[in-house]
């Protein structure tokens, strides 16, 4: 039935098939039929100024005013106001006519196509990556003979229907050494593997680091810091284009497949945002609108995290906890959906092969006793101390990345990487396959008919007194000591667990995709399971001691090894996230008992707080303030105890603030002062004595506006006056004609007095998306708080260095 | 083994057996040990002003000033400050000795702790509830002849061990005919049962509003509307207090047991409420802050869904999306690890008797196909319709009950409805049995074996041709044709579907507590199951339909009534509370399975966007308005296009605003300006002239400090200077010494221009948690916006009477 992987698209279970492909088909006719930029990775950008056909003369009167620039953050405040500025004016037209109605209908319900095609489009996307990922993996130990394009499994699948063990030796797969010198066994074939396997591992992270290098330098890492950022209302223009989206889906698949230490969950993540962003195009709504373009990448956040570990609410929990800024519940519903929809597309694409939506499926056996909680919390240690370390490792590595001549070397750096990593993974198993693999065999509990090494225990003869009896089919799960095959499993479960922590720190930040997810999760897993299984020969051995006895009696399955992994798993990338509530949830949802929530929770909490006693930064955070961006964290909160007069410029020795008067400056004094300056905004005064403030310009807008005079209003030369004023002032009859610009004019800028305390003002900032805020005394203007002000603030009081926040 | 109720307590299965009861010994004594104040009500109520002996005079100097008045909304903005300040202080503290460093520690984890004993304390309080109302409502039908304290399941436990429907008639349960006349069967003891059951009904009825009235008057009701009021910043003193638990644990019983048509799940929400609310007292942190406090209540709603249903995410959600209005992210887990704890204790007391965590336990056979997405959204318009016509006609009466005699004679009224109710309920079985042992039979899936009316399917020897190799097990739950079982059951909930759409209208509302959670869900399974029936049918008589082809093949078991059941139950609820993501979860959490919910959701979207059309509104909300409590909807866009200066007063006619000058005024003046208005604060300006701001003192604050100098302060007199600046002015040598009031000067109050777009003031007030705002324009203070008259402007856009906004 299986015969590849287009058939296998097509031959999905759940309806829809045709509907598939008719899909994928407009999807590519979509990205295919979007304008394509001569610059390539600002094609498709966050910015919302699109080309200049689309920009409808009447209702922007002058092109480029109220836009951004690149790397800059977005008014919240008035991006909200301006959609809901043409939510209303749909709103009254459409009681006019029936047309101006279906516009109004088709306008609600825009969100929610929206939302059905990410999830469509990022669900395709996923299952590709899938597919593809297994096949490049296989691809590094052999080839099928059938046809290059089966992976191993598939391969396997037709030529005999015996057990999973002998599947796994069909003739039609062919290992390099077969292929090449027909020895399959000896030194010899192994050589020619370990050196295939090598050259395939290099070759994939060199075809991925130049892809990366050559079109869409945005495309590397793991993309969450920046889609942060962006969520917080920052502009990087391309960082969620067309470009990225195709090189990031491309090399995501050759990085995995290349054997390194990262994951693809945290890039589909950003696969998710680069296709709502896309799809955004499609809709005048979320085009014209950065702050409603912001909706749907929080909603593509959660798609991203559906799809990655397919647990649709643990996905919206994490965008709901992790990424997003601005999450109105409107937006808590939509992700729901998306990340459904996303859900059940990949389910329908059923990459794993298996109808399963998880990526570990996992079920146990055995309740866990209270007393387990003991080492599930030393668990939690452990990932704490971990994810501490990780972060200041990582953040030093890349530190010295940035600031040394290792920097300019990215391509050398990922062959030396990859290289290493294919050279020291493939003698171990548990290092040579794939992260996920690794994880999956981790969490398995252990049958009697299990092969792996991994469940090599001593069959025995129940040397249990009485209990056989009772326990009936519970004891062909029953606890029994190791035997030398779980020996060997756990020294090569040592030697991973080194090389893995060891390996990660030095792979994440590469100019490749990476994810951290897997990383993370797999040094969890290793130390949990090692852990597990130390308790299990524990409990085996000693179930005579006080703490087994009742619960732990010979003959019963009392510890399962593989939650210990679970838990260690989760212990991890909670030290290394800092996540919680999504954390477990997704993990929840990996098993679906609520049985096991209570280890998971306690060891995520543990985590988090032994990691929060070292810094409170997760990795996500470490790496934006690396990047200099403009990032407020909402979850921390302000604790020093100074006063907006603190933070303000300008300082007590600074000059005066520049400001504009409502009427009386020429164009020439506007533009001289503007000049003169590199401020992004002017507050317009009522006179320079009273200081009494009137309203805020930005000097983009006066820039364009007085531009935009010059060249088309006819008399406005440097000497017309500049007036802000409802009604034009008196002038001398020979004077020339003023210019009035009381519309690009904020009328409403927000202001705190001096005395406010910065935690008040910080809280204003985070609550309601500012960029800049006026400090008044009395009612006079007295300065200006920008958000970079607040971060510059915040360094210097947590002993940083304030000039490291490079955007405004 | 089970011969009691406390044994059962303590023979809990999940570890904590001694725990247990020690916590519960500690619940009643930290309740019996909070100070009893001499008026019922308003004992341990929501205000932060504990007793005076609590009163540090070294850090209050003022008792009183920063309290708020019962009926009042508090300013977010303050009291977040407020707590900074403290937890500031205690870090500063930590660092000098050992003492205050764990004083420190204590402070941090003390919400944590807060948590685990809400947790513990609701679950203990929802088993107790559960236990009581299934033993009360067996007694309406009988009593146990081994002790009267037994329910029917329990009295027949020990008697006969054979199967579920022999265990019903055992000889040790007599039904109230058998025991008075001795009769089991026949015409005489059916009337002597009957008028046993409505005594019953009645006499639990009288006892719960009796109880209501006497002792507790806000026990009545479901109580989410307040605690939503509540969250939002009002302050409703004694609503969260210990007598209104007390009291609303035993009325809910009683309610719950008289048959009337209501459920416990939303009063368990109170319930949480008030024990966090007394447990709060335990933590100067949350007994001193009016916002800490709300984020303690957040998670204590969370609780009592969790408890309600067993579903811990869904209440998480439930709280997120339903209730709370500040819910930051530390709240989000705190409210998941209080959920857990919440279900995991309930689980441990076991009330009903199959340690299952949920309340409605569903396991389904057959997958769904995409075309019974069309019976589902049916099933959506008719949840929607029905949520809509139900708000409508409950307001109705509610405002009626209001307005007329009615509302005089709340004891009667219930009377009169629990007796009517019990009069038509106690003929037809559906509506005797109780809302969730309804819900329950409905939801179920009908196996072969089952006996009940609903599953009174022919036996036919299979018809179908060649599918039965195939389905093997599956065909024994084969699709089959309605029996006359079926049909009489089918007729019965028809009558019991109009009887609860009609009796669920008068009785929500009453003086007793109420909730709909079951009533609703009620409705919607019955419809559901009504529809699904229906469809079964039709395809079992029409498989060669088009739409019937290839998935519903006679033999097949291809439709399944419960799903159906279900679905319309979500539909129903989600038209009448309007909730989306946890409606869906929570009912994800009772099936398990992701499968099921993409009809749940299409049925809820469907719900939601009907029951839209007719009301924005849902029931809660409805009820807020009904009170005239001052709540700022978070979820509903502002739409008008008005600005400041229409919404501020002064009106344009009206005298100017009243201000204080920050010097020059005596305390008479000040005295007598207070008093001729009515404002609850003023604005301080530099001069009358200027009209510059300096800043907001509150009149509370105000009048309470000049009591308290003109009784403690020397020389001061009506004709002392009030002053509110840093350095007082120079004054004549013979003046009285001038009262220095800037202590409670509020120097940072908020300001918006005249121009500022109304969504835009709405917008901040809803994020900071604002009380008031002043309105300037060019720098100058032109009047003041409080919540009151933002509400007010909203109610007349809304063409309602602004005058029915009652409160501050």
């Amino acid at each position: 039935m299986n015969t590849g992987y287009t058939i296998r698209v097509i031959t999905a279970q759940h309806g829809g098939k045709e509907d598939l492909v008719t899909f994928l088909l407009c999807v590519s006719y979509v990205i295919l039929s979007l304008p394509l930029s001569p610059s390539l990775p600002g094609a498709a950008g966050v910015n919302g100024n699109g080309p200049t056909k689309l920009v409808d003369p009447l209702e922007d009167p002058v092109p480029g005013v109220g836009t951004y620039e690149d790397f800059n953050t977005i008014d919240w405040v008035r991006e909200k106001s301006k959609d809901r500025d043409r939510h209303r004016e749909i709103t009254s037209k459409s009681r006019q006519s029936t047309v101006a109605l279906l516009h109004s209908v088709s306008d609600a319900f825009s969100g929610w196509l929206l939302m059905l095609l990410v999830g469509l489009m990022s669900g395709a996307l996923a299952g590709g990556i899938d597919i593809s990922a297994h096949w490049l993996t296989d691809m590094k130990e052999g080839v099928c003979l059938n046809g290059f394009w089966f992976n191993h499994e598939h391969c396997c699948w037709t030529s005999n229907e015996t057990t999973f063990q002998e599947r796994d030796r069909c003739p039609q797969w062919k290992s390099w050494a077969e292929l090449i010198t027909g020895a399959t066994e000896g030194p010899f074939a192994y050589i020619v593997n370990y050196l295939m396997y090598i050259v395939w591992a290099l070759l994939f992270s060199f075809l991925a680091v130049t892809l990366v290098r050559a079109f869409a330098p945005y495309a590397c890492g793991s993309g969450i810091p920046e889609i942060k950022t962006i969520l917080s209302g920052f502009i990087i223009r391309g960082y969620l284009g067309k470009w990225t989206l195709i090189i990031k889906t491309i090399t995501l698949v050759l990085a995995v497949s290349s054997g390194l230490s990262l994951g693809k969950e945290g890039p589909l993540v950003h696969v998710a945002c680069c296709c709502a962003n896309i799809l955004c195009h499609l809709f005048t709504k979320y085009r014209k609108n950065e702050a409603k373009r912001r909706e749907v990448l929080s909603a593509a956040a959660a798609v991203g995290v559906s799809v990655a570990f397919g647990a649709p609410i643990g996905g919206v929990l994490f965008s709901l906890e992790e990424v997003s800024y601005y999450f109105p519940l409107k937006t808590l519903w939509r992700s729901f959906f998306a990340a459904l929809v996303a859900a059940f597309t990949l389910r329908s694409i059923n990459p794993f092969g298996n109808s399963r939506l998880v990526l570990f499926y996992v079920e146990f056996h055995a309740p866990w006793h209270l007393l387990e909680l003991a080492p599930f919390i030393l668990l939690g240690i452990f990932g704490g101390l971990w994810g501490a370390l990780f972060i200041r490792a990582n953040i030093a590595w890349c530190r010295r990345r940035k600031s040394t001549r290792l920097g300019h070397y990215p391509i050398i750096e990922v062959l030396v990487v990859a290289g290493f990593t294919a050279l020291l993974s493939y003698p171990n198993s548990y290092t040579r396959m794939s992260g996920a693999e690794l994880i999956s065999e981790l969490f398995n509990d252990c049958s009697l008919l299990d092969s792996s090494q991994l469940c090599g225990y001593q069959q025995v003869s129940c040397v249990c007194p009485s209990n056989i009896s009772e326990t009936g089919v519970g004891n062909t799960l029953a606890d029994r000591p190791a035997g030398p095959g779980l020996y060997t499993a756990l020294w090569q479960l040592a030697l991973a667990l080194v090389f893995k922590m060891m390996i990660t720190v030095v792979t994440f930040g590469m100019k490749v995709p990476s994810g951290l997810f897997i990383p993370s999760m797999a040094v969890g897993a290793i130390a949990g399971r090692l852990l597990g299984v130390g308790m299990e020969q524990l409990a085996y051995y000693n179930h005579d001691w006080i703490i087994f006895k009742g619960w732990c009696s010979p003959g019963a399955d009392c510890i399962t090894p593989g939650l210990y992994a679970m838990v260690g798993a989760a212990a991890c990338l909670g030290g290394v996230t800092r996540m919680t509530v999504s954390l477990v949830v997704i993990m929840f949802e990996l098993t679906g008992g609520l049985e096991y929530i209570v280890p998971l929770m306690a060891a995520t909490m543990t985590s988090k707080w032994v990691a929060d006693a070292f810094g409170r930064e997760g990795i996500y955070e470490a790496h934006i303030r690396l990047n200099g961006y403009p990032f407020l964290e909402p979850k921390e909160e302000f604790e020093h105890n100074s006063l907006a007069v603190d933070v303000m410029r300008p300082r007590r020795a600074d000059p005066a603030l520049a400001v504009l008067t409502q009427e009386g400056m020429t164009v020439g004094e506007v533009e001289s002062l503007v000049e003169s300056t590199h401020y992004s905004g002017f507050p317009v005064v009522v006179s320079q004595e009273s200081q009494r403030l009137v309203g805020f310009v930005l000097r983009r807008d006066l820039l364009i506006s007085i531009d935009n005079a010059r060249q088309r209003q006819e008399g406005v030369v440097s000497a017309s006056q500049v007036v802000f004023t409802e009604h034009a002032p008196s002038q001398a009859p020979d004077a020339p004609p003023p210019l009035r610009l009381r519309g690009i004019l904020d009328l409403s800028p927000f202001t705190v007095t001096d005395h406010t305390p910065m935690d008040i003002t910080v809280d204003i900032f985070r609550k309601l998306g500012l960029r800049q805020c006026l400090v008044t005394h009395n009612g006079r203007l007295l300065g200006i708080i920008t958000k970079k002000d607040i971060l510059k603030h915040m360094a210097q009081i947590a002993n940083r260095d304030p000039d490291s926040i490079l955007f405004n």
